[in-house]
């Protein structure tokens, strides 16, 4: 993946240093490894859905920030409810394959390859899909109820451009 | 991660080559990108359990020689299902970072770092925990009913080591 | 950068397995190394402008199959040629950072990040801009004489995905 | 290997950063390249045996907090001694691949691999034996006089976990 | 390529920590994403040659010290003047594969690689030369005006060791 | 290091395919697992030295052509004796860092970093000198015995270019 190994068994990031934390993934100091504790390595924040956006999504995205024991380990992951006819609009990760389990619901689900070739279809409970690095993916709920995704990453900091956004919202078409 | 980074955008193993592939996971041939199919990149068999062993615990574990949608994107996947008082026992991935998210059940869940200091809780359905690449990590179903856990490894080929049975199955004590 | 490092001075694909070139990237056996010549790490094709497209773009990417002298040294490069006026459309490539310098011409040059801000100027003869991997990018000749660019990418195979092709040309819209 | 490549000719951690050493190995400071010194790249200290434990093991492991020249540059060393019937019990490097070197005596030596499959013999004087990464491996000195085994591995930071304790000593087996 | 891959869309380094800037390529803290500016990813400075050494060559090393915004992204590039009859001296780059285009005039180029052999010749406009990372490669103007080359590296801290100032400047010879 | 991660336990080399063997380094397919034996993992031809040359040194460089073992694992390793007053002359490996073990002897050792600053002092028995990757370096025994090396490197493919050859013996300097 794209993530450098880890060069220790892990790097519980030290919140004496928490002011420099955003801008500077790469340098994170580690907490003393003594003092590491079992909560540092346990989430318990997806137990419900997050807040709906006007596509009726919401995620919950969980990387070293919140999660302080995946830091350098190379993995994040991410909760991903839709409310019915909800969507995901297509959008990509530049630095990691996503993995994604549906816990509940019917959703059509797919993504383009670079030769613009799409690779959709409708999965269920229960069923995975893989999203190769880099490429735009997208997920519509098309079943009668709310679906519930979980979705791992091989990267602590993937990424995430909104095509759309990227398009029609950043001012570059009205140039072009 | 421990595998190399993908140099194309998916690699679907050709089935015309089988023959070689359980012994030479490296130099899996592709299919030309243009006979892969939708069905190469989602996986349906993780509805049920698998087989339990003498311990209670049943396995499914996915990598690319069951999915080959997954191959050279640096991750495999695998569901574990516990009976009630089922263990998986002490064991390690020598090349993967394990996300451990618990689908239901309640499971006494731990690793071991390299000064052999264990972290380990119960955790519940909706919780996720980590075991960082290469140490030793265990579960125990101490609920009332059974436990269905699905992780995700950030190597397609983590493996797996045992460690009862390396130290007792082995003969080394033996000679030790 | 993604790709894998080189593990022997150089690798010349061997032409008599020209046949599995394209499908399979990863494995291009190699010519014995006393095979080599001098004309294999030396590539004279880039002294004409392409074919034009639609856009007024005309583009001569050159990779391994092309020039076998840079297999496995993760490096490939382009030259792109834009009419008065050319557009060369919003487009990422997910396995590199490129590297554009202005041999010729005045161009609006720009990328989004991950956060949607848009980073773009025009750049003159002599310029360099840099278009971080995986981020979206784009071009169009603004000034009144053709011109050229000559683009270097970290991957050999860093792939190519056009964002209005890929949501529009897709049928992904009309399904969302 | 595990650890990421170098990206200048060396790196000598500056003391006036001691401070935070061992807590961070990933974020060292560099002294400034002018200050380094001819002795900074040499190391002395393997010229007679360690301590010996209660199995008769005397380890002198090498690494950047007692040999600052290889910080950065992906490999470490070790000096162990066995006495007479002296036991290196088993354990694993979890990040490292080992080639062991013989320099006096005769050592009954071996690993375990993911299949639990045991590969050992007895080793004598002038003959090596590699361990692969992350594999559960042992030695024994079985001949009449004391061993001397000089140990390479490519991770400056290796990892060391001891199986017994790990399973004995944790408290693991208790609750299980 | 030997940098590790970037983790985060850029990192553009920050100058209130400048003044650890030379000593520490690989710990440079980033500035907030949200403060970069389009000039950071554009670089104007290789409009004219460089200052000319004794043997004719005169270059412009491009690296993250003075274009940031290329700082984490795995690449490096350099512009290089050669007068008539100048000379680039053998050399190589520990760290990275060297991709040469001719801007204008014409230069006999060459490498060796590992077991001695020259590839060697003289290469015009337009013209491009791989020098694979790591081995010793050299330029000499030839033809009877001024020769640009503008050549692209994949490492952002390439390194630079020149033959005969290493052997016959730094006193090695005198001794052996 | 250069080599990538091993993705599998190990991956001895099958003699059915020996005919690729020299020009395919990295597409060596792998026996069987079940097929390697503990004699494919233990190497036993250092304990004498090899053939001396003109400038009285005698090399064994060990790599996964003479020993299956290390096939994959990320390194390799050589014996060297010199005669009393031999050289071994200037040289560089592109691909790997060095770390030499006085086996017997004393001799003058060194390294040039890329500001051509030399690092040389005499070693003796029992102490270990670093050659960080890609950097010329030389050794001289200038005691009154002979000298033994042992010396690890961490790339099974590290490469060696010779300095003095490649500059007067390649025919460059004519030219140049």
């Amino acid at each position: 993946a794209s993530d450098p190994d880890p060069i220790q068994d892990f790097c519980i990031p030290n919140p004496r240093f928490g002011a420099i934390r955003t801008a500077h993934l790469n340098i994170l100091p580690c907490k003393n490894a003594s003092e590491a504790t079992t909560d540092d390595f346990v989430f318990s924040g997806l137990k419900a859905a997050g807040n709906f956006s006007e596509t009726g999504l919401a995620t919950i995205p969980v990387n070293p920030s919140v999660f302080p024991g995946i830091n350098t380990l190379g993995m994040s992951f991410v909760r991903a409810d839709l409310k019915v006819g909800g969507i995901n609009p297509p959008h990509y990760h530049p630095r990691a394959t996503e993995i994604a389990y549906v816990v509940q619901g019917s959703v059509y689900s797919g993504f383009v390859d670079s030769s613009n070739r799409v690779f959709a279809k409708v999965i269920e409970q229960g069923e995975v899909m893989v999203f190769p690095r880099g490429l735009v993916h997208f997920m519509m709920n098309v079943g009668e109820k709310p679906a519930t995704i979980y979705a791992n990453l091989n990267s602590q900091n993937p990424g995430l451009q909104k095509i759309p956004t990227a398009i029609f919202g950043s001012g570059i078409n009205e140039e072009l």
